[in-house]
């Protein structure tokens, strides 16, 4: 694991991203942004699932119009997604939103770009510049053949933020997602060669969360693994609540958040005779709710099961029909199978209150 | 993306690791071994669903006496996995399985590792040294405080791969998996330094699959995008068929294999109008069983919509309550939302058979 990349650090409404803030997790919404109450409604969702930062899109003026009121009922910091349309993003510095995220080259003439960044400056709020392989520039492509490359996406990106720049404006964000997993990574370890600027992370369009988040945390992986990222957002065709869900066990995978409960549990084979895929399925379920980091260890035999369940904060390591129960690297009771989850629960509850 | 890092190349019954050879997916049965007919009808199964490499735990003699009949009866390369007991690794070679995994250091004086080796070397099989944080010697972790840490795996690894060295066996696949994403990766980063034999690589007891395959593809996308591994496993508390799956989709996603369908669809936003998680989910479930590789994005709207749709082999793009059908970069038809699921079939499955 690299430390992580130093970066600017941006304001986002009452929170930082870079300069060695913690990761935030983002996501955005999925209903008609005009529609306030539903809007809200998932916003209040996402609040309670972990959301750090919530996007909507703002493709028409009763969108940009709603923002002001959604800003109102919301706790986070909001972030309005604009493309073509300049207007829709004047109007949404002025309503209050916390974040623009803007490609400046696709909003017109010079002078619409300046009304954006002007509003921006006004209102002190930060720009993403988020560039998509699916919205790469045609005579960037072109340069590359006619292909999407990761170096047309750091060019576009390169490109939109030397715009912002010969503003003077630089409260910039950057991201740079493509469908692929590795130009995703080889464009964000690119331009983390290039710019100061922080960065939002993430594969864009992975799919539904089956296939989307092993997409996801594949490539978030690699990215986070290398100090590249500030900021993640994973994109998932689904529920938003999943894209939390889902961004918070890469974080975790990575030790780079430390919240919940997190348990080992071995895969099982001919050694096991206890039944550890239900144990740990209702473990698993059964903690859920606790906020303070904490690892359990499920563990079916003699070979990695003692050290493993000792190295946690509550372990089993299972045996013939009986398992030891762990915590905190001692054994504190041997019970029989039916009796280990009861045993591990305790152990458990009695640590989570401490 | 690095480029792969090249390695020993080593025999596995009529597969090679390492060298450049593609990377493998392993997983290991989770029944009885004694049991012959559960075991093999396991293994069967698990042929179907691609494993290349199968492996039994051998923790008694009725084990090791059942390789014989279990190899008898299955198509893929088999690999006995035994601790403690140097006889069962030995009985094991004789009933001709295709590799061992061993750690040299646990099975006892110097008389009976050279068995076991005499034996790998007359049945020409590999050896895997497989160092897990579970079971780490007491001695090197005393070394570190009493601390399980990636250069004590990596050190323990070293002196099981030296000990056979001495015995001039260097037929070796190494693996060190810790159950913490970050210490295996650094175990990974190091050992992968140091040697020149073929790595096997997983995070050890990641867990149950919600969670387990986000860790596992956290942990193998960075290891593997740094160009490190040969073959790998996933360990999750489930049906070992979920171990296969998921590997697979690691590899696919970091685009180290190509079979069968990748699905991009958008996570859908205030300006998709077409349902893309239901479009996306049953297009999904009806491609599984396609061998070929193919690209299908499934996208909501005009930001991204039509750059991924023309980019895949087929896409769809959606506008208002219509969608726009790409095969090959073309639009090829434009249909109503009612019908947009047997328009991208009808697509799928002409390319899919040509």
């Amino acid at each position: 694991m690299n430390t992580r990349k130093k970066t600017k650090k941006v304001k986002v409404g009452n929170l930082e991203i870079g300069g060695g803030s913690p990761i935030t997790v983002q996501s955005m919404t999925k209903t008609d942004t005009s529609d306030i109450d539903t809007t809200v409604k998932q916003i209040h969702a996402l609040e309670k699932a972990g959301c750090q930062i919530v996007r909507c899109a703002v493709p028409d003026k009763a969108a940009a119009e709603a923002l002001k009121e959604i800003k109102k009922q919301i706790n986070i910091p909001l972030v309005a997604d604009i493309h073509f349309n300049h207007m829709y993003a004047v109007m949404a510095a002025e309503a209050g939103v916390d974040k623009l995220r803007i490609n400046p080259g696709n909003l017109g003439d010079p002078d619409k770009i300046k009304a954006v960044v002007d509003a921006a400056k006004d209102h002190q709020i930060p720009i993403r510049v988020g560039v998509n392989s699916g919205s790469l520039e045609p005579k960037i492509k072109q340069k590359f053949h006619g292909h999407v490359t990761a170096e047309g996406l750091v060019k576009s990106a390169l490109n939109n933020i030397h715009i912002l720049e010969k503003l003077n404006f630089t409260d910039i964000v950057v991201s740079i997602k493509a469908t692929s997993v590795p130009m995703t990574i080889s464009a964000y370890q690119m331009i983390a060669k290039k710019i100061n600027y922080p960065l939002h992370v993430g594969i864009t369009e992975a799919g539904i969360p089956r296939v989307g988040s092993i997409r996801s945390a594949a490539g978030l992986g690699a990215i986070l693994s290398q100090g590249i990222g500030d900021t993640i957002r994973v994109s998932l065709t689904s529920d938003p609540l999943e894209e939390i869900r889902v961004g918070y066990e890469i974080l975790k995978a990575l030790q780079l958040v430390y919240h919940g409960v997190t348990v080992i549990s071995c895969p099982t084979c001919g050694r096991s005779d206890i039944d550890v895929i239900k144990i740990a399925t209702e473990i698993e379920e059964r903690t859920k709710n606790i906020k303070q980091p904490l690892t359990i260890a499920i563990m079916g035999c003699e070979v990695n099961g003692p050290g493993e369940a000792a190295d946690a904060d509550v372990g089993l390591a299972g045996g013939r029909g009986v398992g030891l129960i762990f915590r905190e690297g001692q054994v504190v009771r041997k019970v029989p199978e039916a009796e280990m989850i009861e045993a591990l629960m305790d152990e458990i509850e009695s640590l989570a209150i401490n």
